[in-house]
C-alpha cells in the first residue's frame, strides 16, 4: 500500500503538539496529514515539517479519506471521534483511558507487546502514562525472573493533566512567591509549592482511577494478570515527567547486577545510575526524550526477593505521543493496518 | 527543683528559630533562657516572649549555668557541643543524627516510648524528622497487630536541609519562571519545579543514610528490632512539611475502619480522609501545626495482610522542635533530668 493519510485530533493538546513532533521527528510514512480540534481551536494554524496545516473540525468525511487516526483527547471526546472514524475505515490510535480495557483493543507498548497490535478490530489503545513507563523497567526483569508483586508511589507532572494546568503550575508559582492568593482550577487544591496525593477521582476501594489503571493495564500488557500491585499515586509541582518509585518482589531473588544488565540491553531503557557522583533519573534530564530512565538500583532488603528502583520518564512523550506512534510504526510494519473486517 | 535554665544552640537556623517558637506557645516552664549559634550570628538578637535575647557563642561556661540543652544543629556541631553541655551536668536534646543509634541514647517519641527517657546519660535525641511522622502512624497499629514490614517512599521538602536551602527553592523558582539560568548549592542539581531521589548521602548497598535512619529508627523506637523495612527517600520542591506513602504487611489483616479507628484516638495523630471531597492531608495544610495528618487510608489489595496510607507532618515541627520540647516535658513530668550520675 502506498503511505498513509493520517489525521491527530487533539492536534492543539499537550500530547497532541508532541505527536507532530514526533510524526515528524521519526519521518513517519504518510501521503497526507490533517489536523483536528475542537471548535475553539478551528483555523488556527500547526506547523508541520515546514508546512502550515490548518485546524478543522474532526467529522466522517475527514475520516472517510483517512487511515491512520491518532487521538489526543480526554475518555469523552475519544468514544465519539473514535467509533466514527473506525466506521469510515480508519485504524484509531487512542491515547486516552476509554477503550484500554476492553477485549478486542490491544494495548500496547512495542517494546514488550508487539504481536498484540494484530488482534485490533479497528482501535489500538496507548497505555496510560505511568503505567507504561513503569512496564518498560518491569518486563525486562519479569522475563527473566517473574514478578508477584510491585509497590509503586508516584511522582508525577503536571502536564498529565493537559497544558492549561501547566499553566496554572506557572500562574501559581510566580502567585506564592509573590504572595499573592492563588485559585485553584485544574487540581482541587493549590499545586504550586505543594503536592496532592490525587490523581483522578476516587473510586469506592479508597484507590484511584489512576492506581487501578497502573495494576489493571500492567496485567494486561505483560500478560500477567495474577500479578500484584498496589499504588499510590502523587501529583506533584514539576511541568513535565513523571516520576515512580518501585519496589519489586520476584519469584527468585534477583541480584542488582543482573536486572541493570535486562534493563540496560532493553530497547528504550537507558539505565542512569551512579550514586558517587549523584547521578540518577530526574524529570528535568528526561524531559523531550524518548527513554525510559532508570536508576537507584538495589537489592530490597526488606524481601527475600526484593529489588528498588527508580523510573523517570517524559509522559508526553514515551507515555504519549511516541508510544503511539510506535504502534503505528508496528501496524505497517506488519501490514496489519486494515485488520479490521478487511 | 526550680524551672529550669535552657539553653538553644543552633537559635537561628530552621529548627532553632521553631524551637523558639515552640517553647513559648506550650508555655515551657524556664527560670532562664539563652540562646547559642554559631559565630556569624554572635551579637544578633532573637525574640522570645517579647523579651530580646543576644545570641552567645556556646561555650563550657554558658551550659555550666544551664540545665537543658537542646541542639538544633547538624551532626557534626552537635558531636562538639553536646558532650560539651553534658559534662557541664546538662541534659542534651539533640535534635541530630549524631548520637541516635547509640546504646544508652534514648531515641524517644513521646506518644510511642516515653519510658525510654528514664535510661538516659545526658544525651537523649529526637528521631529523623521522616522517621517520627512515620513511626506516628505505624505506631497505634503496631500495638493492636504487629507490623511485619513497611515500603514507604517519600516526598521530602527543602526545609529539611535547612534555611539555605528554603532560600535557594524561592530563587531557583523564580529563576525558572524568568526563563534564567539556576546555580545548585544545596543540593547536587536544581530543586526547583525537579525532583531528587536522593536524600542525604549514599552508602555501598545503594540505600541512602536517610533511607537506613527509617530504617533502624524506627526499629530502635518501636522496640521492633525484626522490623522490615525498605524507603526511597525523595526531595521535592514544597518549602515545609514532608509527605510519605506507606505500605504496611501486618501479622493479621486490618481492616480500614479498625485502622481509623486506632489511628484517630491515638495522640497526636488527626485523620485527614474523605476522597469523596478531595480531603487528604497536603504539605501547605500541615505548615505549622503540631499534628501528623494521616489519610488516604485503604486496604493494600496486593497483600492479604496489606494497608496503604498517606502521612504528612511539618518536619520542622513534630518532626524536629515540637518532639525535641515534648521530650524535655516528659523528663520533667518523671524528673528524670538528672538521672545522669544524679
Amino acid at each position: 500500500m502506498s503511505a498513509p493519510r493520517v489525521v491527530v485530533v487533539g492536534a492543539t493538546g499537550a500530547v497532541g503538539k508532541v505527536a507532530l513532533r514526533v510524526l515528524e521527528e521519526r519521518n513517519f510514512p504518510m501521503s497526507s496529514l490533517r489536523v483536528c480540534a475542537s471548535e475553539r481551536s478551528v483555523g488556527k494554524r500547526v506547523n508541520f515539517r515546514g508546512e502550515e496545516l490548518e485546524v478543522e473540525l474532526a467529522t466522517p468525511p475527514v475520516f472517510a479519506n483517512s487511515d491512520i487516526v491518532f487521538t489526543a483527547v480526554g475518555s469523552a471526546m475519544s468514544r465519539e471521534f473514535a467509533p466514527m472514524a473506525v466506521e469510515q475505515g480508519c485504524v484509531v490510535i487512542d491515547k486516552s483511558a476509554a477503550f484500554r480495557m476492553e477485549s478486542g483493543v490491544p494495548l500496547v507498548v512495542p517494546e514488550i507487546n508487539p504481536d498484540d497490535v494484530e488482534g485490533h478490530q479497528g482501535i489500538l489503545a496507548v497505555p496510560n502514562c505511568s503505567t507504561t513507563q513503569m512496564v518498560m523497567a518491569l518486563y525486562p526483569l519479569h522475563r527473566a525472573n517473574p514478578i508477584k508483586r510491585v509497590i509503586v508511589d508516584t511522582y508525577q507532572s503536571v502536564s498529565g493533566t493537559g497544558a492549561e494546568a501547566m499553566e496554572e503550575l506557572t500562574v501559581q508559582s510566580g502567585q506564592v512567591l509573590r504572595g499573592e492568593a492563588t485559585q485553584p482550577e485544574q487540581y482541587p487544591h493549590r499545586i504550586a509549592f505543594n503536592i496532592l496525593p490525587q490523581v483522578e477521582t476516587f473510586l469506592d476501594d479508597g484507590y484511584t482511577t489512576e492506581e487501578r489503571k497502573m495494576r489493571d493495564e500492567t496485567r494486561k500488557i505483560m500478560h500477567a494478570p495474577d500479578l500484584a500491585l498496589s499504588a499510590t499515586c502523587v501529583r506533584v509541582p514539576v511541568p513535565v515527567s513523571h516520576a515512580e518509585a518501585l519496589h519489586i518482589e520476584f519469584e527468585q531473588p534477583m541480584s542488582v547486577g543482573e536486572a541493570r544488565e535486562l534493563l540496560a540491553t532493553f530497547p528504550g531503557v537507558s539505565v542512569v545510575d551512579d550514586p558517587l557522583t549523584s547521578t540518577y533519573p530526574m524529570p528535568m534530564d528526561a524531559e523531550g526524550r524518548d527513554e525510559v530512565f532508570v536508576g537507584r538500583l538495589r537489592q530490597d532488603d526488606s524481601h527475600p526477593n526484593g529489588l528498588a528502583l527508580w523510573v523517570v520518564s517524559d509522559n508526553l512523550r514515551k507515555g504519549a505521543a511516541t508510544n503511539g506512534v510506535q504502534i503505528a510504526e508496528e501496524l505497517l510494519r506488519r501490514d496489519a493496518l486494515h485488520r479490521n473486517g478487511a
